[in-house]
């Protein structure tokens, strides 16, 4: 049987891989808010550079109790949005059932295990730029590989899991590419080398990362918060080179000039993942006694101005 | 015989401290820019709340070469300005003349010394709020104090000296608060334990004094930050006790809504005397091979926010 999936949020992200799963004729059920009335009469659009298509019938949802029992439940929401979790996912899986957490940050597989059991959540780290740009659109700009890590308790490296090789041959025949991580931690650690820094300062600095890049003294100071960033992984005894640092800095300088995801909850006056992208990893390593000067200098700057910037 | 000043610099600072000498009966001569004829021809006023009065005949060039020679200039520019002083300061000076360096930071003087000479520089630390709101009008909003130390080549506290009592006299003849210290690297750091942490958030947030002090996260912060300057006093051998912090931060908690001269200079699109109060400090601690995290994140981010708002 193939798996059936639930998509938790139709936004940027969940619309997308949900649409693209549904496209490529698996069994996909959206839980939606906004723009549940309109994608039920009008379908869900996606403009991509890979091609631009329609689904006019979209199964979606505003109400978790209405959906039927899935396999895999795929939370897309911004870590912000979280609280509703505990009343949803429970409803959502069958009881062999289990979640795909596609969201930035840390710590962020401890409270799904916390609703659903430790044996039933799996991380995915998404390299995706995505809007949505109205009811029922998505507008695909570039990149999309997932990342999948499977996810114990104690954050033992769970290696390839074979529902973790079903999950992404699905991926794949849906046309995303996928990748399999052998250790969800040290993935996620590796994905906050980069969200850290220019997430951060791209707030701070009101700046897109070519603006950022163009300025030695900043490209250094993003040197120095990577360098912190390696220093938490190494309290949860996950080694990241310098040369892995040095790399992400030469591709940031590569890369087509680039809004950062909390760039965008900004500049439309959303909530920011602050918690999941610098305060968790903040609090990891000061837990094991390290502290992070420079990660601890941008996560109160970024407190002070995302209340100012929400109320 | 009196001193004769030479005020350089009528901004907010100069005018106000040059007025006040002017009207206690002392041969005041100012060098101005962009007001010089307008204060020629109608004269310069201040409002203050110890009482508004206008002075209307005040001697003001704009050319240090028409100047008379002085015993004390007092330099009240923008450090970002200095580069104009190695050719004007050696032509206001009479040969025993000295000169006042009434600005923010750390290392002006030596700047200075090396123009004049290393025993003809006497520090001043200006605790003040002050305004230049039109062409020849000072508008003075609170404090006021000024704190001397005089300066000796390699940083040796100095003492009590007695050209510094004798100006010390001059001032408060003239209305003007005035202390003095003993050692004058110990009171610029002192100084630079508020200026660092508020100059740098005010402009980086967006933010009044309120406005930072009401966010708990930003206190904490700011403590830290705080905590580095006393880090770089240390390394030249210079104690500021944890106490001295905490009451600098109560009294800021108790101070009126505060915009830093920092962040006025920001919002008229000024240079900012980032280096003077930030880049200083780090680097002298550098040169002694400390590091101070939390104020090099500042450091970046002002040089970049800078550098975007003049150009």
């Amino acid at each position: 049987m193939a798996y059936r999936y639930a998509i938790v949020g139709m936004g940027a992200v969940g619309g997308l891989y949900g649409a693209k799963l549904q496209r490529a004729g698996f069994d996909v059920h959206f839980l939606a808010r906004s723009d549940c009335d309109f994608v039920r009469q009008h379908g869900l659009r996606v403009r991509s550079p890979e091609g631009d298509f329609t689904l006019p019938h979209v199964h979606v949802y505003n109400d978790a109790r209405a959906m039927p029992p899935c396999d895999v439940a795929i939370v897309t929401l911004k870590t912000t949005q979280n609280a509703i979790l505990a009343d949803i996912l429970p409803r959502l899986l069958q009881p062999n059932g289990f979640v795909l957490v596609l969201q930035n940050g840390l710590g962020i597989e401890q409270d799904i295990a916390s609703i659903v059991g430790g044996d039933r959540v799996m991380g995915g780290l998404c390299f995706l730029c995505s809007n949505k740009t109205a009811p029922g659109e998505i507008h695909h700009l570039d990149y999309g590989t997932i990342t999948l890590g499977d996810y114990a308790p104690n954050d033992v490296p769970q290696g390839i899991t074979d529902r973790m090789q079903r999950l992404a041959a699905d991926f794949r025949h849906a046309g995303i590419a996928c990748e399999c991580a052998e250790d969800l931690l040290l993935a996620r650690w590796q994905k906050l080398v980069w969200n850290v820094p220019f997430n951060s300062l791209s707030v701070i600095l009101n700046a897109r990362t070519d603006e950022m890049m163009a300025d030695p003294r900043i490209t250094a100071l993003v040197a120095d918060i990577m360098a912190e960033v390696a220093l938490g992984a190494k309290t949860c005894d996950r080694e990241i080179h310098p040369t892995f640092l040095a790399e992400r800095l030469e591709h940031t300088r590569r890369m087509h000039p680039y809004r950062t995801s909390m760039k965008i909850d900004y500049d439309n006056q959303r909530p920011l993942e602050i918690e999941a992208i610098v305060g968790n990893p903040l609090r990891v390593a000061q837990a094991r006694g390290v502290r992070l000067p420079r990660i601890a200098t941008l996560y109160a700057q970024l407190c002070f101005l995302d209340t100012r910037n929400c109320r």
